[in-house]
C-alpha cells in the first residue's frame, strides 16, 4: 500500500521556500503489535516547527532531511494492532506529515469525535489552549488591575491570552501586524486596545501611549524589536513570558539588540522562556478552566484553515507572513 | 559648627574621574526633633552608586549635582534628640558623604558595636550577605548537585554567594580578574575552579570546560561580553539572577549584544532582577543562616579597607578597577 508524503528537502536559509519540501510517495508497513494505522484529517502548523527545521543545535529534535516534517494533528483510527484505540476512534498526536501511516500508540490520546468542530482539540482545547493558560497563569500570574501587553495577538496563543487576561480583570494591549487585525482584537475579543506594529513608527512611545501605568506582563511571541519597545516600558516587578521569538527564527546571522539585563535590574523584572510540556502536572486544571470559559462563552476562539494535504507547506510558510488569524490548521 | 563633605561636582561621562567629585565645608544645623548628630565611623561603597550619580532615569533616585553622595555607613551618635538613640551608640544607615552629619532617626538601626570587627555590618552582616542569600536562594534555587557560576566571584557578594553553594552542595566556578583572585577562591574560599577573564580569550568555551554539566544557576554581577559566555552554556531549567552589571555601568552608548531570549526559551530558563529591599520579610531567616555560617567558620570574608575619608571617592573609582577582594570599605 503507497500514500503521500512530504519531506524536508533542505534545512532552509532564513524565510522558508516551498522547495525546502519535497512531495513524494512512499510505501507503507505493516501495521505491527502496539501500532495503528491512521488517517489524518486535520494537521496544526506552529511557528517552532521552524527550529526544529535548523540542524539540532537548540532544539534536540531536528527534522532529518529527506524524513518526513511532522506537526500535531488528529487522525481517524483506520486499522489498530493496539490495545487502546478502536478502529473508527479519533486521536491526537505529533504525526509525519503523510496522508496515510502507520505509527505507535505512544503518545496518541483519544478525543471526542462529536466535539464540534473537532479542530478545536488542535487550537484552543489543545496546546495553544494550554501554552496561553500555563504561560499567563504559571509564568506572568497576572493581578486583576494589571496591564498585559501580548505580541502575536492575533496569532494562536496571544488571542487566547489576551481574554484570558481580561478574564481575570487586566488591561490588555495587543501587538498585531495589520488594521484588520487590530480592529478585530478590540471589537471581537474584547483587548482594551491594539497596535498595528507595521504601521507605527516609534513603537515604544505608541506602547507608553496606551499602556498608561505602564507595562506589568508581557507575553511575548515575537521578540526582536517589538520586545525591545515592550521592555522600555516595563514596570517594577513587571513579569515577561517567553512562548515564541517568530521574528527571530529566519535569522541568518546572530539576533543583536539592547542588553535588556539593565531594566531587568532597574525594574526588578523577570523573564522566563518555557515549554508547556514541562507543565503536565498542570493540564487538568488548565482545561477545566478553559473548558468552563468556552462554555460560558467568555473564551471564543477562531482558526485559518488551509485546505488540502498538499497545502502543508504553504499554510507553514503563511505562519511568517501572518497570514492567519488564531490557529493555523490544514484541513486534509 | 563646621564640617568637610564631598559632592558630586558632575555627572560622570563613562567611567568616574575623581574631578567628578568636590571637597567642601558645610555648616552644621541644629539637631531638632527626631534628629540626631553622627559622626561616620565606616562607609562602603558600592557599584550601584555609579547608577545614581547619573540622570534619574533608570533609578528613582539620582544624586543631585553640589548635594553630597550618600552610601550605606557606620556612625557613633554624637547628639541625640531621637527617643531611640543614645550618645554613644553606634547606628547604620544611609549617610552622606560628610565627617559629620544631622541625620532623621529614620532609617537608622542600633548595631552591637562590640561586635569585632563592626564593619561586618557593612558587608557580610549586611546588605552584601543578604543580597548573596536572597539573590542564591530565593532567586536561583540552587539543589545539590547543580553547577553554579558566579561573576565578579571575588567581589562582596560573589563571595558569600559562592561560599552558601559550597555549603548547599553545588559545583562552584568563579569569574574573576586576576591570577591571585582565582588562587584566593580556590584555596581560602573553596570554591571548584575559578577563571581568570582577563587572560582567558574564550571565555565561553573555557566555562564550558570546567563546567562539565553545563550551568545551571548563574549569579550576574557583571553582565555584557561574560554573562554572553555564561548564556550559552546554560543548562535546561537554568535560573540567572541579576544583581549586578558593573561591566556596563560606564557605558556612554546603549549596550547592544545577542539577544538571549531564545536560549532562554529553549532552555527554558528563567532570569530575573531583583533588589534587596523588595524582599525583607525574608530578611531574619537569612541572617539566622548567615550568622550560624559565620560562627560555623562555613562562611568566611574579608574586606579591603581604604584608610581616611578623604579616599572615599578614590575607593568607590576602585571597584571599578576590581580593587577590592570582598568588599570596599572606606575607614574613616
Amino acid at each position: 500500500m503507497n500514500t503521500k508524503q512530504i519531506v524536508l528537502a533542505s534545512r532552509p536559509k532564513g524565510l522558508p521556500q516551498l522547495t525546502d519540501f519535497r512531495f513524494e510517495h512512499t510505501g507503507l508497513p505493516e501495521v505491527k503489535k502496539g501500532e495503528v494505522l491512521l488517517k489524518p484529517l486535520y494537521y496544526s502548523v506552529d511557528p517552532y516547527l521552524r527550529n526544529r527545521m535548523n540542524d539540532g543545535k537548540l532544539y534536540s529534535q531536528s527534522f532529518k532531511i529527506d524524513h518526513p516534517v511532522e506537526s500535531n494533528a488528529l487522525a481517524k483510527v483506520i486499522e489498530s494492532s493496539s490495545d487502546y484505540f478502536n478502529p473508527g476512534e479519533t486521536v491526537i498526536g505529533i504525526l509525519p506529515w503523510r496522508e496515510m501511516c502507520v505509527v505507535s500508540e505512544k503518545g496518541l490520546q483519544k478525543v471526542d469525535a462529536t466535539h464540534d468542530p473537532v479542530s478545536n482539540y488542535l487550537s484552543v482545547w489543545g496546546m495553544t489552549g494550554l501554552t496561553a493558560y500555563i504561560g499567563l497563569m504559571h509564568i506572568c500570574k497576572p493581578l486583576a488591575g494589571e496591564t498585559v501587553v501580548i505580541s502575536a495577538a492575533a496569532g494562536a496563543v496571544g488571542l487566547v491570552v489576551g481574554q484570558i487576561a481580561k478574564i481575570l480583570g487586566c488591561r490588555v494591549i495587543g501587538i498585531t501586524g495589520s488594521d484588520e487585525k487590530v480592529k478585530l482584537l478590540v471589537s471581537n475579543y474584547g483587548f482594551d486596545e491594539a497596535i498595528n506594529y507595521k504601521t507605527t513608527t516609534y513603537m515604544s512611545n505608541a506602547i507608553g501611549t496606551v499602556c498608561t501605568d505602564g507595562v506589568d506582563i508581557y507575553f511575548d511571541n515575537v521578540g526582536g524589536e517589538i520586545s525591545d519597545a515592550v521592555i522600555n516600558n516595563l514596570n517594577s516587578g513587571a513579569r515577561i513570558a517567553i512562548c515564541g521569538q517568530i521574528s527571530l527564527y529566519n535569522s541568518t546571522t546572530l539576533p543583536v539588540g539592547p542588553r535588556i539585563q539593565e531594566t531587568l535590574l532597574t525594574k526588578s523584572a523577570m523573564m522566563r522562556g518555557f515549554q508547556v510540556n514541562n507543565f503536565k502536572s498542570e493540564f487538568p486544571d488548565a482545561i477545566q478552566y478553559l473548558t468552563k470559559w468556552v462554555k460560558d462563552g467568555q473564551l471564543k476562539f477562531t482558526e485559518t484553515t488551509f485546505q488540502g494535504f498538499a497545502q502543508l507547506p504553504a499554510a507553514f510558510l503563511g505562519l511568517f507572513n501572518g497570514e492567519n488569524t488564531g490557529k493555523m490548521i490544514v484541513k486534509i
